[in-house]
């Protein structure tokens, strides 16, 4: 098979001897797969992919057809629509995924929009609601509302009776952002009076963490799981405990199959009914054919866009 | 009735009038009352009582029996023995509590072990268990473990099949600690090289934190409820990340009724049936008659004692 393939901080693309489900394992024809700012890391050498994954084809997530079924894999038939977040290896015409990480693709979907659903849907859902406790008539602020992760959480926010604040640094990209349900759309500066938020998504890093907590209600959640913009903060702990609050951190990649499944699980049983409700969409900003993977990269990493690019195969 | 009473920085005995009960209250006659840090921030004048309690009577925590009930008063009969965390002005001979917040007194307690019961067990079973979500099998790091909650909390985690480890500062207190249950006793260099554990109780404050988070399990919770060594935190967000850790903090004094009242009612289910089995022991470092309290407070200041200081009335 054809892989994108990660050589000397560059992405190429490769011929791979094609993957083989084992047991309980599932091989899909991938369509369609997103790029995330773990592929970035990955491709700069330093962020190696989990034990168990290809170590030089990115790509956390995808969408595609199941082509074959390892021993006892009995979840899917071949010819499923099927979509999924994996360790790595994505990015190619074919891969491997344990059946108990594989979700349906919402009818609605096309490729390109299922592709780009897995990691960032997954991502959010974890974090506002697994982690964070969000729930109806609360109050939430998403740093960085306008990448993958930020527009899924301002539609999930939303959806589920949450009042949503959310930062943009692109003036350009605010009514985007506001179209997807966000209540309150700001740039970065400011946010801090404009609480008290019950959680506050930070997708961006370090510099903000003062002001999450300032603007933090009594009993708040702070939940970081992107720190672009440094990771070395700065924690007033008397603060922190007057508003009896918590900062949690997390990462999808380096878990273990049963949480991964456990996360699917939930996308199954809370997210993928809201996209066949029309309840929620996958904004896409850029599509490229897997023969143009390096200038997929390059659209990633320029910034500037509403949503997410994707790698069809 | 007669009380202890900040005037200028000092504790003295006034004369105040006799509280009275209102709808649900029950006014309790005081025969012993703890000391806690809370106490000693209110007598400099740096944490004012919140709404509601006795500007100038300290005393967070108190144990007598019922003398008269106030409208709707049903859970308590007067000579009833009792205890119960409070905003403030336990430190008297007579205090008015809300009936929902007032626990039975386990039959083995005499009164100066009931009076130092109600702030440090609810607080350490809050901070561990409702907080921590600390569980049987898991490995607990307890900071500051020869102080009152500290001791609470190494009986009430080794009770519940954890496995505890402690550092202590005073080297004359760790074998009074490894008698509570503690399996590992130590200073307070070098705890970073005993982990990983799941869940860290920190009760001495922000110069820990680094090793907090380096000595943190996958998954763990570090929970921040004492900053006497200082506030300001250095937190590498990255780490936490990398840990998918996270980082809570609290105060009971400022709970709200109805919270403060869920804890009791955690008390009375998770911790007042381990007094009843004999699992669980008061360690009363020393106590004054309420005529000696500024020599009380004293006490409590000059460290080097295991477990509470309690004063009689």
């Amino acid at each position: 098979m054809r892989a994108a393939t990660i050589r000397d901080g560059e992405v190429v693309v490769a011929e791979h001897p094609d993957p083989q489900p084992g047991a309980g394992e599932v091989l899909v024809r991938v369509r369609a797969a997103g790029l995330n700012g773990a592929d970035i890391l990955q491709r700069a050498g330093g962020y190696p992919a989990p034990p168990g994954s290809p170590p030089d084809i990115p790509g956390l997530e995808l969408a595609g057809e199941v082509q074959a079924l390892g021993p006892g894999a009995q979840r899917f038939r071949p010819g499923d629509r099927v979509m999924a977040i994996t360790g790595g290896g994505g990015q190619a015409e074919l891969v491997v995924v344990h059946e108990r990480q594989l979700m349906p693709v919402p009818a609605g979907l096309d490729w390109p929009e299922a592709g780009g659903v897995p990691e960032v849907f997954t991502t959010a859902h974890d974090a506002l609601f697994t982690q964070g406790g969000l729930a109806a008539g609360e109050r939430l602020l998403v740093h960085g509302a306008a990448g993958g992760v930020g527009t899924a959480a301002v539609q999930l926010a939303a959806s589920a009776g949450a009042h949503v604040t959310a930062t943009v640094r692109n003036a350009d990209l605010r009514d985007g952002v506001r179209a997807l349900g966000a209540h309150d759309v700001i740039g970065p500066d400011g946010f801090e009076e404009r609480g008290p938020f019950d959680v506050v998504l930070e997708l961006v890093g370090a510099p903000n963490l003062p002001g999450d907590l300032k603007a933090l209600a009594t009993g708040g959640r702070i939940v970081v799981i992107g720190v672009g913009a440094g990771f070395k903060a700065e924690l007033n702990l008397l603060a922190l405990m007057g508003k009896r609050g918590r900062v949690s951190a997390s990462t999808l990649r380096a878990r273990p199959l049963e949480e991964k499944a456990m996360t699917a699980r939930a996308m199954e049983r809370h997210v993928l009914p809201l996209f066949d409700r029309g309840a929620l969409s996958v904004p896409v900003a850029a599509t490229f054919a897997l023969d143009d993977v390096a200038a997929a990269y390059e659209r990633f990493t320029a910034g500037g866009k509403l949503g997410k690019v994707v790698v069809t195969a």
